[in-house]
């Protein structure tokens, strides 16, 4: 088995990439794809004794970067690495793709070149946010479409249930709800009541709404919402985690005794850090594409990147499109799928 | 000028909201009416020593709940003390109204029983975010709709701007972004794509699109958006930050050393839960109603709600209204209007 990694992708790439491929090669035992500039991870797959080892160069002339308007560079870049890391899998030579890079236009990769798997009609992001209960709670789409339709909020509960029950393990009968302004059946906009029945006719373990505020509490095992709130609401908290701790350092600076305070409670302050990033788990999958398709955050360092290469193994090893077709067959009654389609 | 004060809402009413209208009358001369069950009221007055001051009890029979589904209890107690507080400002005799109360009830007093301001369709919760700069991002509609259409939003944006220069005051020419998806124009969903033109028509200081992580880095001064996504940033934010707190004493506790860090950066924690906690600062007006509605947390405790109302007296010393009227005449051009109706 091969993965197909875009290597020029990231902020810390092609050295992140190319560490990261021969850290995660030498332990699993799965050949990887370096796609990018040949002359430039030749010899880095040198400097770090790469060698030898069941990793192939596959040369792209493009690179897209990390804030290129995706749209455009999709279209215009079609010799980047990502393009042609896509194709590795679109024409069945690699079985994952993996990128920490520009995430738009890999996202346009995933759905475009990859494609959507049978049954599915809009592949949506699953990111496991961290939780109180330690265990995580899967949000989906957490931004790879905006203005979905209740019939694809129904697909991305099947695809969040598959994620939790076969990848996290994390539960069983995983607790699906969906994302409104109230607790009651009925609160909510015109998409979530729509939803909200067709939902209820599924054999998923169906909780109701999921507020805000439920999303870090454990409650539920998956939270299913449009794209466009997944989006801003995985922005939001990305960047208040931040805030918040970079406002404290601040009162923090005013004394010297919080200031030694500080020092003091620093190693909890590093693995609650490493808790809380979800980059630091892998990066988060795109379901419902042909291939396994893992999307990482720009910062992903080499670790980072070996944990996304793991990912997309075990999403391979444990055959999770033909899963999630089982579940859409055994999930779905007959007559909801007449109703959906 | 008198504020009717909902006396029975919120997790410490009526102990706090008595408490705390005493402390706001004898700072700033202004009266309240407390709605409320009288006899209770009559006593916790006679306990606090609020008698001989201009506070006037108005009887109510009954009281809304703070779970109590919103859109039941507004239909079924007529004669809850937020229906009687709300009758007041209708009636002329309050010129404000403040709640601590079951916050869906509180709006739909404000919306259905106060009414909407001349010129405006649908009034918005304007939420005051702290930032990284200090000064406030202020997000709109927080929750008061969902499925708005692009013309609200527009007026949302108005709004926000007549709130951050007159009340706030953090900014002279506030800067509007419309909370999106991704920095570009064109970015977005439906809804976005179709009011952007529309906001560049105006005469705002409009700069663009705003993502989930500019909320927090005071690159903006109002950020526009659907209350659906609106509710569920502010329930999403108010939760991370607790569980942010939460889990990094989860970790703390695991030695004795990080323990006593703990401890040396207590105050430094403190005046960072104070400058973060929005309800400290008041509470979110409703704006766009006819009178001033100031829809306060929960767990109000007395300062709280002395800072609702005195929020509330601000709004009406400046003369809001006046000024939000006067800022649709002058921000929106003719053809926008036109376009708008």
């Amino acid at each position: 088995m091969y993965i197909a990694l875009d290597a020029m992708g990231g902020d810390y790439a092609p050295s992140s990439t190319v560490k990261g491929a021969i850290e995660f090669v030498k332990e699993y035992k799965v050949g990887v794809y370096l796609v990018g500039k040949k002359d430039i991870l030749q010899k880095l797959l040198k400097k770090y004794k790469g060698e030898n080892l069941p990793i192939e160069i596959v040369h792209a002339d493009d690179v897209i970067q990390m804030h290129e308007p995706p749209s455009i560079a999709f279209r215009k870049k079609r010799k980047s690495s990502m393009h042609i890391a896509g194709k590795l899998v679109r024409e069945g030579k690699a079985k994952a793709f993996v990128s920490a890079g520009n995430t738009g236009a890999a996202m346009a990769v995933a759905k475009f070149i990859i494609g959507a798997s049978p049954g599915i009609e809009r592949p949506a992001i699953g990111v496991a946010f961290p939780t109180k209960k330690g265990k995580p709670t899967v949000l989906i789409d957490a931004g790879a479409n905006v203005d979905s339709r209740p019939r694809h909020l129904v697909y991305f509960a099947v695809m969040g249930h598959t994620y939790v029950k076969e990848i996290l393990k994390s539960s069983k009968n995983p607790k699906v709800g969906i994302l409104s302004v109230g607790e009651e059946e009925g609160k909510g906009n015109e998409l979530v009541k729509d939803t909200y029945p067709l939902l209820k006719m599924t054999k998923l373990n169906f909780v109701g709404n999921a507020e805000g505020r439920d999303i870090f509490t454990g409650d539920f095992d998956v939270i299913v919402c449009d794209g466009f709130v997944g989006n801003v609401v995985l922005k939001t908290s990305e960047s208040l985690g931040l805030v918040i701790l970079d406002m404290l350092k601040q009162e923090i600076k005013k004394s010297i005794i919080t200031k030694i305070g500080a020092l003091l409670i620093y190693p909890a302050v590093k693995r609650f850090k490493k808790k809380a990033d979800y980059a630091e788990h892998g990066g988060a999958p795109l379901l419902g594409t042909k291939g396994t398709c893992i999307i990482t955050h720009g910062r992903a360092d080499a670790k980072a990147i070996k944990n996304s290469l793991r990912v997309a193994t075990e999403f391979e090893k444990t055959h999770f499109n033909e899963k999630l077709y089982d579940n859409i067959n055994h999930l779905l009654p007959e007559e909801l799928k007449e109703e959906l389609s």
